[in-house]
This record gives structure tokens, C-alpha cells and sequence, in this order.
């Protein structure tokens, strides 16, 4: 019998045990073009609590008393799909379970690029094409600019810091707390700030004396607010997440958001999923950089699909360096 | 003896009598290359809030003690420069005051488009470029999109929902009180949201059963939040000024800007001094736009140099519609 994660209630805030079951389900029969697959790793993403609340958004809300989704990494244990194979490893989104029966045109063979499996969930997933499109797309950041990256020892940001280092741009980089603020400089971070230790704002004033050309942005609040205030002329902002007011119901304030006008700033929010047609190209420039070590794969691995509520939860209390990720 | 208004003081909040003194000046001897101009009319607009401060922006703060600039027009009354004589009208950056001495490469014969003098002030000027460049270029609305403005019923909004029905785009303007709203909805707005009468996300969510595919913020603070709470997928949004916080200590604060995210919308502030070498391209469209009253003047006129301090005051009081002028 597989067993897979319900969401038995909307949370307030942060989620609670009262709001997970992890809960026996019955696996299809293995139809034709289907295959069942025994996951070994799985994802847990800040942007899976936006998922839990009733709201209509770019990703369908989780229904309620009903198996959760997510990115996982399995391998095939039977089939009835052309060109999938019992040992194939494939990426899907049947996560948040032990094992599923899948459609194998919703699963996608590991490309060989030499990687981890479970990469695919991090620098060379998702995690990692929201730090490549986000920062050179969307952001267009290049090669001369200060770029200030918050949560930079979080999935998303360890990944923008070392592709801005790899670009040639100057890296700012915050995070809570002596470790993570180490873990941050050795990835190649020029300034590192430790947003526990003072103000964010005073942090950064005292980092950024020319100020900076580019913020990508996990956090929001104080954060964005910060960037505001030193944003140089024609700075671009790439808004990825605000993980600061996912669970928090207070509106956050902003001083200097004013500074919009005067200093020309152009915001963007994005969604990687809008980038999914140009993962060759972005596999082009991250397998080789993966492969040679010039962007190193940080991770947080929590052991058993038991341990995924609080895996999850850890993502909001900065309980992971890197890509948190479950492994089975 | 030419009179000027001095700034005394810095004002904290709105501006008051203390802050001002309207004081005798000495012109200076009219040298090669200078011409004397006597004010005809002289502009008032929000911006100039931020220049009583004490803060480095994109126009140098007025200084303490010193008279005030600002836009203006007049008439040649002597001249040293080539190509300027008595009778010239002409526009210039001497304002605050009823005479000057400028150098006559700071000022800018009126062009022939067959329009009243102080139009230069307001839609064929800094006013008609603002709204021009922020909504086509900025925000690069086009035919079919729906447009929110807030403060439609202003200098800048009033031009921006004129333009925007001439380009077949479907225009929900904000104003506050009826009587604005009537200016507004005969303008041609497609549907006029009362922002006293109600909160203005609750008026717009009435008024944008649809969304917003574009908003051009004159306000910031509510408008703004109503606007991220509205906006369709790829929103734009052309950020022209924030009223409601030129003169609030309180920072604005934000529920729905999260939404950014979600649905990709892009913000960007502006400048108008930015796009003065396009001054060609704004006088082909908006010239004959005049001319044929597809835009038509909307100005509140306030008589006498004395009147000044309270004529900008009123900026923030709402007591304008369209442009608000000062004429001597």
C-alpha cells in the first residue's frame, strides 16, 4: 500500500501537525502509457504554501482531505509506457507520497549531464532555472553589476550567487546568522550580510556604498525595502518569492518604495514555470557549470517521508543551507 | 523690482505659510546671450513637494533662503540673445516669480501648434509628456488593453485617460467627489470610480470586473494595492508619482503586493525629463490631438504671484482639476 500526504486543513500561519495526515491510498492499475514509479526524493518548496490556502493563483490550490503534489525524483518499478524501463529514474510531480502510478508523458527522464538524481530537484531543477531566468532574464543582470540576492543561502539564492560570481557581476548576499553567512561567502559572495545580526537595512548601506544595480528577491518586507533605498539609477528588481509574508498576515510597509520614481526601478514578478520552454538552453549553461564545480549542489536532506511536515516547515524557520530536500 | 518666493523653511508635511516669503530680488544686468522675461503664467506641480526637502533626488533640492524654480512662461521684455526679441514668448525654468533673467539656451520659444500659451505648461508640456511617454512607452499600453488611472481627474490623469480612449483602450478612472467624477466620465472614461464614496478596492473590483492590464499610479499607497489586487496576468504598471505619500510620515503598506508574483506584473518608475529628446515625436501625436480637441486643456486657474503657496497647496487637497496655473 503507498502512502501519501493530505492536507486535512487551510493553515493559519504556519502549518501545524493538525494540518497534514499522512494517510494509506489505493495505486491505480497500471493502465496503457502509465507507469508506477517508488520516489526517492522529494521536494519541499516555499511556494507549496500559497498552494494551501483557498486562492486562486498561477498553481491550483491543494484540495482538502486529498493527496498533495509536488517535484519528486523516482525510479520506475513497472510500465506500461513506451521508452520507460523498471530502473529508469524520472522526474515528476507525484511527490509528497512514497510511491504513484503516473501518466509517462507527466515524467521526464533524468537527462545525462553526470548529476545526482536528485539535482534535478535543485540546481538542475526548478530550483535552479528560477535562479538562472530569474536573475538573467527577467532581472537582466550582466556582467559589471551589483547584485544584491537575499536568502542567499536558501535553494534559489546559493544558486544566483554563483551564477552572478560566474557572470562576472558583484554579489551581496544576506542571510540569518553567522553559518549561513559563511556558507554564503564561500560560495563567492564579495559582501555577505547578516540580516539577524542588525537591521537589513543598515546591513546593506553599510555593504552596498555604491549601492546596487540588481535585487532578486526571496524574502519581501525589510528586504525589498532595503533594496529600495539603495537602488541605483535604472536598478532592476526580479521579484521571486516573500517568504517573509507567506504566513503572516500583517500587510508589510515600505519607506522608500517612493524611490520608484526617482531612481527609475523596474520591478518584474515571475514564475519559472513560464520559462519551462527554454530548459535546453538553460541545461546547456548549468550542466557544464554543475559538472566542473564552478556552482556547487547545497543541500539539506531529511530523512523518511514521516519527516516532510517538518521538512516543510523548516523552509520558513531558515532550517536549510541549500535545496531542502526528502529523501526516501 | 522683480519679486520671487523664497523657501524658509523645511516643511514636515504638508507646506505651510511659514515655510514661504515672498521677497524683492535683484535682477542681474543683462549680459550677451541673456534675455529678461516677464511671468505670464507659472506651473505648480507635485514634484516639487519632494524638492522642499532636504534629499538628494533627480532635481536638486530648492535651498534654504533662496528662491524657488520652476516651470514658467513669458514674454520677452528685452533681449541679448540672438533669435529671441521683445514679444517672444517663451518657456522656462524661472518660475516662483513674476520676472527673471535667464540665459536665453535655457529657454524655449513657444512652438507654432496654434495653442494658448499656457497649454506649454500643461498638455502640450512636461504635463502632456508625462502622461504621453508614461502610458505608451512606461506601460506600453495599446488598443484593447484596460487601463486603470488614479487621480483622473488631475493635471496628468486627465491627459492620461484622453490619450488612452484616442487609442481605443478601455479606461477606468479614479477621482474623488462627484463632481470630479462627472469631469472624468466626460473625458470619456469607460467607468469612473469615486475613491470617497468607498474604498477604492472595493470601487475598482466593481469597476474591473475584468482587471487591470495596465495602471498608471499618480497616488501610490491604496490605489496602488487595489491595483496589485486587480491586475490581470502581465500587468503593467507605470509608476508617475505617490500624492497620497508626499506628505505621510506613515510608510504605505501593501496587502495584495504579493500578487506581483503571481501574476507577473512589472512596475516601473519614470522620470519625464528622461524622455526629452523624444519632445518631436510627443509634439506630432499630441499637437494635432490639440488641435482637433481629441485631448482638450482642463486647467484651474489661480490669479496672482501672491496666491502661489496656496495654488500648490491645493495640489494636495484635490482642489484642482486638471492643471493647476498660476497667472500673473
Amino acid at each position: 500500500m503507498a502512502r501519501a500526504w493530505h492536507l486535512i486543513n487551510r493553515p493559519k500561519g504556519l502549518p501545524t501537525d493538525e494540518d497534514f495526515a499522512l494517510e494509506d491510498v489505493e495505486l491505480p492499475p497500471l493502465a496503457d502509457g502509465m507507469i508506477r514509479v517508488r520516489n526517492r526524493w522529494l521536494s519541499v518548496d516555499p511556494y507549496m504554501r500559497g498552494r494551501m490556502n483557498d486562492v486562486k493563483s498561477y498553481v491550483p490550490s491543494f484540495e482538502l482531505g486529498q493527496p498533495m503534489d509536488g517535484g519528486a525524483v523516482g525510479e520506475v518499478v513497472d510500465s506500461k509506457a513506451e521508452g520507460f524501463s523498471p530502473g529508469d529514474l524520472v522526474l515528476h510531480m507525484a511527490g509528497w507520497r512514497d510511491e504513484a502510478v503516473v501518466p509517462a508523458r507527466a515524467a521526464q527522464k533524468l537527462p545525462d549531464l553526470g548529476a545526482e538524481p536528485q539535482r534535478f530537484l535543485g540546481v538542475l531543477g526548478v530550483t535552479g532555472m528560477t535562479a538562472y531566468f530569474g536573475l538573467l532574464d527577467v532581472a537582466a543582470a550582466k556582467q559589471g553589476d551589483i547584485v544584491f540576492v537575499s536568502a542567499a543561502a536558501g535553494a534559489v539564492g546559493s544558486v544566483v550567487v554563483q551564477i552572478a560570481k560566474a557572470k562576472g557581476m558583484t554579489v551581496i548576499g544576506s542571510a540569518g546568522g553567522p553559518d549561513k553567512c559563511e556558507l554564503v561567502r564561500s560560495l563567492g559572495a564579495d559582501q555577505v550580510v547578516d540580516y539577524k545580526a542588525a537591521p537589513i537595512l543598515k546591513g546593506l548601506a553599510a555593504a552596498a556604498t555604491e549601492g546596487i544595480d540588481v535585487y532578486f528577491d526571496n524574502v519581501g518586507g525589510d528586504h525589498l525595502d532595503a533594496a529600495f533605498a539603495l537602488a541605483r539609477n535604472n536598478a532592476r528588481f526580479a521579484i521571486c518569492g516573500m517568504i517573509e509574508n507567506y504566513n503572516d498576515p500583517t500587510p508589510p510597509s515600505f519607506r522608500f518604495i517612493m524611490r520608484i520614481i526617482a531612481a527609475r526601478i523596474r520591478l518584474r514578478g515571475f514564475i519559472v514555470f513560464d520559462f519551462q520552454s527554454r530548459m535546453e538552453e538553460f541545461y546547456r549553461d548549468m550542466g557544464p557549470w554543475v559538472a566542473s564545480g564552478t556552482v556547487k549542489a547545497h543541500e539539506t536532506v531529511v530523512d523518511g517521508l514521516e519527516a516532510m511536515p517538518d521538512a516543510f516547515r523548516g523552509l520558513f524557520a531558515g532550517a536549510n543551507t541549500g535545496k531542502m530536500l526528502v529523501r526516501l
